[in-house]
């Protein structure tokens, strides 16, 4: 079922063919329909589907599209829409839109929920709290295996898993849990706390998300209970929205080693004056500290003076080195996001680059040599030829191993004093390296020609 | 319980309590533990395990430790070991041991699961065939749920999940699958096919990891059904494993974006010889084709000459516009990974990134000129500062302007040609920028000053 054919059946009204097709079709499907049509259209489908499956097609929409149709709502459409979300998915929902919509969304829930609403937009933005959803199922120790099943059984369709129930006391605090799979193989007459897992993973509300998804890795966790600083369990978390976690950080990441201020949505719904201020500070800071290479140019300009050619092979010598130091500063800020490299793994990245950087830095040279010598156009005719391509091919050499060192040691250092390797490491590593390469090819200039 | 803990038990030789202790606590934990240990020790431990704890704690280690231990095996132990490994495990340990091991895992497994294994062995690697496991629930259409329940109590403990069912007919054709909820909340008495959900997202054998991570993403799935070209279901994908391929592939991208070749293992596990073999090719590369920007500037030697002031400026330049036209192609071709940017939004693209860049080239270029003007060290004293800053600014700001644009399209035309826009436009982008900044500065030198 594609655009085409609903905007046939649309046009010729046929709604009951076109409520028993979109029954056939995912969710999802129904609600990649529902944003490419205008909103008149979009909620004649919505109108079409059951409750249930009206809501969860909600969930799937962007912000923009669920505005969109939210605003064609009536009270009693709003009414069914909060009924049927799950917690979490309505919490973003209140968090995403305008105040106008999130009145309209108070007014229609009861006094209990407005209370709860309001409790969970406290939680801080990124924090377990804000992940977790409220519809888990909870049973007391002292419940059988049959009476457990019997009440998963008649709750069962308003929770968002019930694969996993948690065992609790009267004061909220967790026991343990037990498996739908071990309820299921159990004896039915025995108690619940006889078969519950008590060694729980869980997490607090507090906790940043981050660290919810390495324990969901680590653990190969389906879902994760939380709990508040009293020592109560007050919701759960679910994979699905930990995929989502895992995505959104690892994009901050690959923002912040380019040199942008995270984006809070997608490259394309962002306009260019937001893009600009998300772009300029890193890319005038950056701008600024190049100051310093043309501080370090100008104090040998009396070198370039009498040797124009030189400067020639500068952009080849910081080109080079700061591909050489990114390559590894890149390595170890995706390890330290990881997991697989710590702190205390200094000396052990510090060792492995110094071997490294020797191999790539002589490899390098020495191709470089050749192709100083023998192909470049700079040096035809040159009598210094072979001592200009020796020099620059060894300050290459020995500003690649320094990169690679730098570019090692530099994201480790800017973790350990607690600030961003991903937003720190990658901007200052260029200043660092173009500023290095320098010194040292004018030194060696100085060396070789005695200018 | 720690590390200090455990070796003192040992010591003591206290394994009654040794045991009793690491029953209580999570199998990622012992895992952890029997790193840390010698293989004597470990071996140690592991035998106190009972068998399903001890081939759990087996999963959830590295091949360097699972290698460690399985060399002290029996064949009993091994035989015991690959019983209690789910399929999806026992396949990565196979592709991962040495063949002497391999050999020995072979010879203790019986006819019919050799021929299996080696049928396993031949999926491509990153396929859906190498991800997928085979203990699933298969259900027959004509049995009731009651039937259905007592089968999954049966076979229950032997499958990795059993929240799924999988209705199929003789021929193994996929009909429905029915979900554990959805059987516990049925009559007892009527059919499966009659509340069986036909409309199932299912991958092929030879899909690629990539887009089975994607079909996850989008469905919120926490399993899928595996089918080969024939049309018969052959396994199933759970969520922990796309987890683990998410982050591999992102990691993958990052480090195609820093020049280097992916790399097979963990940074710390690679040895310098290997680490270089991945990170020489692309430096190289960047290296000779940074032969272009000497060719420009060589070409303008006279300028340089003339003026060797201007030589100060080339590193803000092409540092400045490199800096620019990354932070596009980084979000790119990271869109472009996640979906949200499709090869048909390159004319947005460049809309986008022609209004960004306009604002931030002006930004940047009236900094800039402020920062020559009152405190670039190079100019004190030029008569002709005021003309040389302007000049600058202004390259800075076509640069700027013309590195965007390009940073924009690269990835996607690469990508259109059916490349990697990860390994192709980072590299790729680095040289035409610098080369591009050099002439439009030399033309506006030669415009300005007329030499």
């Amino acid at each position: 079922m594609d655009i085409k054919q609903v905007k046939q059946l649309i046009e010729e009204k046929k709604y009951v063919k076109l409520k028993e097709e979109l029954e056939d079709i995912h969710e999802v499907n129904i609600s990649e329909i529902l944003k490419l049509l205008d909103s008149k259209e979009a909620l004649l489908i919505y109108r079409l589907l059951s409750k249930d499956i009206a809501a969860e097609v909600f969930s799937y929409l962007d912000p923009d599209d669920q505005e969109k149709l939210i605003n064609g709502f009536t009270d009693v459409e709003i009414k069914d829409l909060i009924e049927e979300l799950y917690w979490d998915d309505m919490i973003d929902l209140i968090e995403e839109m305008p105040a106008s919509i999130v009145k309209k969304i108070l007014k229609n829930s009861n006094a209990e929920n407005r209370k709860l609403i309001n409790h969970f937009l406290n939680y801080p933005e990124d924090s377990a709290g804000s992940l977790m959803t409220i519809e888990y199922i909870s049973l007391y120790p002292e419940m059988t295996v049959k009476e457990s099943l019997d009440y998963i059984r008649s709750v069962g369709n308003e929770k968002e898993t019930i694969y996993t129930s948690y065992i609790l006391d009267k004061g909220k605090k967790l026991l343990g849990t037990v498996s739908l799979k071990e309820l299921i193989l159990a004896e039915p007459n025995i108690k619940v706390k006889e078969i519950a897992n008590e060694d729980v993973i869980s997490v607090y509300t507090t906790d940043d998300q981050e660290l919810i998804a390495e324990v969901f890795k680590k653990y190969d966790l389906i879902t994760v209970p939380v709990i508040d600083k009293e020592g109560r369990m007050v919701g759960i978390i679910t994979i699905d929205d930990i995929v989502d976690v895992i995505e959104e950080e690892t994009t901050e990441d690959i923002q912040k080693m380019a040199a942008i201020t995270p984006l809070e949505e997608k490259y394309l719904d962002i306009g260019p004056i937001e893009m600009a201020k998300k772009r300029i500070p890193w890319l005038a800071i950056l701008m600024i500290s190049a100051s310093l290479t043309s501080a370090v140019i100008s104090r040998y300009e009396s070198i370039l003076a009498q040797m124009t050619v030189l400067s020639s092979f500068m952009p080849l010598l910081s080109g080079t080195s700061g591909n050489a130091g990114s390559q590894v500063s890149a390595l170890i800020i995706r390890g330290l996001s990881l997991g697989n490299i710590k702190l205390k793994d200094l000396y052990k990245v510090i060792w492995n680059e110094f071997r490294t950087s020797i191999i790539i830095g002589i490899v390098l040279a020495i191709i470089n040599f050749f192709r100083l010598y023998y192909l470049e156009i700079a040096l035809v005719g040159n009598p210094e030829k072979f001592r200009i391509s020796l020099l620059v091919s060894i300050s290459l050499m020995f500003t690649i191993i320094m990169s690679k060192i730098v570019g090692g040691i530099l994201p480790i250092a800017v973790k350990s004093i607690k600030l961003d390797p991903a937003l720190m490491a990658s901007p200052l590593l260029t200043t660092i390296i173009d500023v290095m390469s320098l010194i040292v090819y004018f030194n060696l200039v100085h060396f070789f020609f005695n200018i």
